[in-house]
């Protein structure tokens, strides 16, 4: 498999870090998104979005972190993402698409550029989005986990949730949000970060990183 | 099963879509977004997210649309919204995540609000950034739809890409955007809105509709 990918993208990032917890080896081919060579013709033939995380897999190439991600564990089903529970996936999408819908999305790059270039925002104003939109999905995320009563993961093992979580957390600290309030998530990062999985798939392990 | 949702959300109108498509009955519980009763602590205390639609199902109080259609089709696997070949149920989560993330999210009410009182933009700077999103996924979607040389409906009948389609071609047209070079699209809009799911799904049929 080959990911096309940018060392500091979130969901690049969260892509690494479902492939190193299944264990599937790929190529790192790295797409400078700051060159926007993500928009060249080449690229755009293959992935009309113009985005990253790409993966050419199984003869395809794919767009979409999180259809990769439940693709991924359909096609390869060894060390799942998601826990075989139904009630447990559900838990486990459920904070998933938070971070990825609800969270995500306001803070891709293509948003701030937008807010900086079309609406003239100062770099004040853009870092007070980014920690308004971390601090409204971030804090009830912290209220939902204190409801399941979770540990160093959410479950038993690291998986799907984590994979889209950790980027996040890595993002607000770039960004200073003050994680005080969040002391479960905190938590699960600390265990994550530990594990060579997250260590392999973190963005300054990556060839590309400056 | 109760949904709780606001008859124009289109993340609510979404997954009624999926409801009628999968032949659930659920009532309809109204909450009205403009009242911010979504903020209420009689919410919170089951949704910490603050969303709409919340699906109350076999005993659980589920938020993030994306997540709940996912359950419905493992816990009421008939009429599946995903096919059941291993690529075409990627082809359907990719388009439907493209949707749901990119596009979607930057077009969600909390953000608008945000443009409208933190930022002070006017209404027409939020109507461009608007079309501005709409056009960024619509237009690559309708390249990935050209690739896949699809029919009426992405497959043979619609299911989880369609019931995320379907609500935002709705916001388009709300938001005048120019649908002509989106042939495919328009297409699969109108063989959708003919069948009696998304009629029955559609905002203008809801009890809390003005």
């Amino acid at each position: 498999m080959k990911l096309y990918g940018y060392w500091r993208s979130s969901t690049s990032y969260r892509l690494r870090c479902a492939l190193e917890l299944k264990g599937i080896a790929y190529e790192n081919c790295p797409v400078n998104l700051l060159e926007s060579a993500q928009k060249d013709a080449s690229f755009t033939s293959r992935n009309p979005f113009a985005t990253v995380p790409m993966l050419e897999a199984d003869g395809r190439d794919r767009a979409q972190s999180m259809a990769i991600m439940e693709w991924l564990d359909e096609a390869y089903p060894e060390a799942p993402l998601l826990p075989s529970d139904l009630e447990q996936r559900f838990t486990a999408r459920e904070l998933a698409y938070a971070v990825a819908t609800e969270l995500h999305a306001p803070l891709n790059l293509p948003v701030l550029k937008y807010l900086k270039n079309e609406l003239g925002h100062d770099q004040e104003a853009i870092d007070t989005w980014y920690r308004h939109w971390l601090a409204k999905t971030l804090h009830p995320l912290e209220k939902r986990l204190a409801q399941l009563d979770c540990g160093d993961f959410l479950f038993d093992a690291p998986g799907f949730f984590e994979a889209v979580l950790i980027p996040q957390l890595y993002n607000a600290r770039r960004f200073d949000f003050d994680l005080t309030d969040c002391p479960r998530m905190v938590r699960i990062e600390s265990a994550c970060n530990a594990l060579p999985a997250f260590e392999r798939a973190h963005p300054s392990a990556q060839p590309d990183a400056h």
